[in-house]
């Protein structure tokens, strides 16, 4: 298969060629301490084998779960915050069409809760849920985090008012610890199907785990194709092929050297509306894995060509602070040429005939060549196409990377202390007990 | 009616009334210049007294057009790039509810088109308007801007195919140019009905021209309301109240304290996901605007708390370059309370019965105390409620305050030169005659 290609050649010219040399040494024994583990954050190194590790039972019970559950539920309501939503998301999102809300296939449509407050964002979600069959998955590894935790109170007793308790029990299943916490509790005195959560995986990494394979699967995806693609990254990435072979390493050193030389904005750039959940993806798992101790690119991001008409002068003109990460797909999945219009009263027959791509593809070559001219550095990574394979190979790259990039950065990947600070103000002002 | 509130005491702290007080003269003659029209994008003032000068008719004839055409249309196809579909998609989005798509009302679900290049995406759209009724709205100033120009011949080809020449022509409306260009042109051979975008408002200052109106009365908001709301937010931010009783003076002197103070990012954060696109239309206001010269704040964004659990840890201790501004609603437009549970197994019985709103506001104020203490300054807006009033307040205060800071920082806030460039790298690439 296909490897996902890096080109820095488009970033190297503003930083110079020596730099990034310079770099590698550095970034070597950043992978070395990823995989022999000898550095911080070592308890939460369980993605790296992963996709070879993998209970391969498990596959197999979720397919069960979704022959059960798909067959009697239009929705499939997935509750979960952070790390424990964004990765199915991403997947699901880049996969179905942006109008599967309203073009339904034969697998559940996905609705997501447990990520917001939103006192209207649940009004309106019981107002469909209403109308609809749904079954739910609840994932948290505590179960008392607030946001899943309020949501998953009000779905439970919105299902059990629809379904009764039996059939409302039949209709969850937890992701949770593997043997303590409020979630998992629940799950045993209500007789969910249970899911682990490793404890030796974050949020952030937890795509491949049930956390992001159950979702994906009910919404109709093959997640043994997430995985092969994922396999197949990891053999690339732990290899010891050349420096410049390794495209994991290749990111991580053009992002530090970038970085290190004043760029403290990465903006994820794609031609495709439906990755917009990747790069929200994304911004968590390099945002939460390095911005600590004042440090770290900001993750950001546009779609390209609509936000050109938006962002697109601030990115040609304004401050000098950005790198940009371009990710390209070379094949779509659907063809559509533009029409011939005899009277060319908008000036665009020297485009009859084209395919929609080969125009973006232009326009996105425009825009790199602009942004580079205009003082940003720009990466691009490009795959074949968007399937689940390719997917699977982003998702272990850019995971790779990333703890890679953060140990050469001088951070532990693997933590997130920041993320404590607003839960200690909020509780304080809940009033909740002992704060 | 309430009026805005803007609140800086979790931002002056942080760089000291001094510098603040310093900046007011320079603000004052900022305003002087939109007021006066004295300094350079004079001819682009049109929007300053837009909800006042308004030909009344306008609004009529956008409800006829809605009458006759919403009775037959299930879906609203709005063509635009940028300031062409950003204002009326932020006021939309905030108003529907997040399940429109799926839990329809009497007026047509609005869905967009030339906005992207993306193959797919067209594939999908089309794939959705074989299924149901639709009518179109096409806004280009030019006719010839390719993104639009292209999903107008694909829409017009598929709308004549699915009902024949005439009915076609029956449904669509084009928003162009008064008297030349491309669509103008088109409009009149084919009959369209026809709005006009002034001259003197570019893109990003358009929504309140039919630019904007037109979809957002189509989607069943009252645009009378909006209008409004942006008359009793002018009346304020042109008025001589002191310096502190002006929202936009105070909001434009506090960002460009920050900036001057080394801040270069500016995060637009709000608690309600249904403003999603509030921060979308900013970021190009802002952006647009301001980003020239190598100088201006970088539009962000960030959902509370949804993000919090995703890019929170880089705001709480990454680099120290963000302010914020958070969007702050009081009231929501429903009720939905926390249930009790017996077992409170997940240690949530302390919130029984609170309103989810009072929950999202204790981490929305967690977040700023937070953030505030992490050394982000945080500059807080507050509204009543998100209704189409309170949009228009929020519209003119944005823009107003937008002209005041651009001129603030010493650029044209009325120019976007740098937009050009990805343009004419994508001409040449595509073989467009001339280039």
């Amino acid at each position: 298969m296909e490897q996902i290609n890096i080109n820095i050649k488009h970033a190297i010219d503003l930083v110079g060629r020596e730099a990034y040399e310079a770099v590698k040494p550095e970034v070597e024994a950043a992978k070395r301490h990823l995989v022999t583990g000898d550095a911080a954050g070592n308890d939460f190194l369980g993605w790296v084998d992963l996709p070879e590790n993998l209970d391969p039972t498990i596959v197999g019970r979720i397919q069960a779960d979704v022959a059960r559950l798909a067959p009697k539920s239009k929705l499939f309501v997935v509750i979960g915050i952070g790390g424990s939503y964004l990765g199915a998301r991403m997947v699901i999102e880049a996969l179905q069409s942006e109008f599967a809300s309203m073009v339904r296939g034969a697998h559940p449509y996905v609705v997501y809760a447990g990520h917001t407050l939103s006192e209207d964002y649940y009004s309106q979600l019981f107002a469909l849920l209403d109308r609809e069959d749904y079954s739910v998955v609840v994932i948290s590894k505590s179960g008392t985090t607030t946001e899943p935790a309020v949501a998953f109170r009000l779905v439970k007793a919105h299902l059990e008012n629809k379904y009764g308790r039996d059939e409302a029990a039949s209709r969850i299943i937890a992701v949770t610890d593997a043997h303590r916490g409020a979630l998992h509790e629940i799950g045993v005195q209500e007789g969910y199907p249970m899911y682990v959560i490793p404890d030796n995986v974050g949020g952030r990494f937890s795509v491949l785990t049930p956390v992001g394979l159950l979702p994906i699967a009910m919404a109709g995806y093959d997640i043994d194709r997430l995985l092969e693609g994922a396999r197949d990254a990891r053999r690339i990435c732990l290899s010891s092929v050349p420096f410049d072979d390794n495209p994991a390493l290749v990111y991580a050193a053009i992002r530090n050297v970038l970085y290190r030389g004043g760029k403290k904005i990465e903006l994820m750039v794609s031609a495709l509306p439906s990755l917009r959940y990747f790069a929200e993806w994304w911004k968590q798992l390099y945002g939460e894995s390095e911005g600590k101790q004042g440090k770290g690119l900001m993750p950001h991001s546009i779609s390209i060509t609509t936000d050109l008409h938006s962002m697109g002068q601030y990115v040609q003109d304004g401050e000098r602070l950005m790198m940009e990460t371009m990710l390209l797909v070379k094949k779509p999945a659907s063809h559509v040429a533009v029409p011939h219009d005899e009277r060319n009263l908008d000036g665009i027959n020297y485009l009859d005939g084209k395919s929609l791509t080969s125009i973006n593809d232009c326009a996105t070559m425009g825009t790199l060549l602009a942004h580079k001219d205009g003082g940003v550095p720009v990466v691009t990574i490009e795959v074949e196409r968007i399937d689940e394979y390719t997917l699977g190979q982003l998702i272990y790259f850019f995971e790779f990377a990333c703890g890679v990039s953060g140990y050469t950065l001088g951070v532990n990947p693997f933590d997130q202390p920041g993320v404590e600070a607003y839960k200690k103000n909020m509780f304080h002002l809940l009033g909740k007990p002992g704060f």
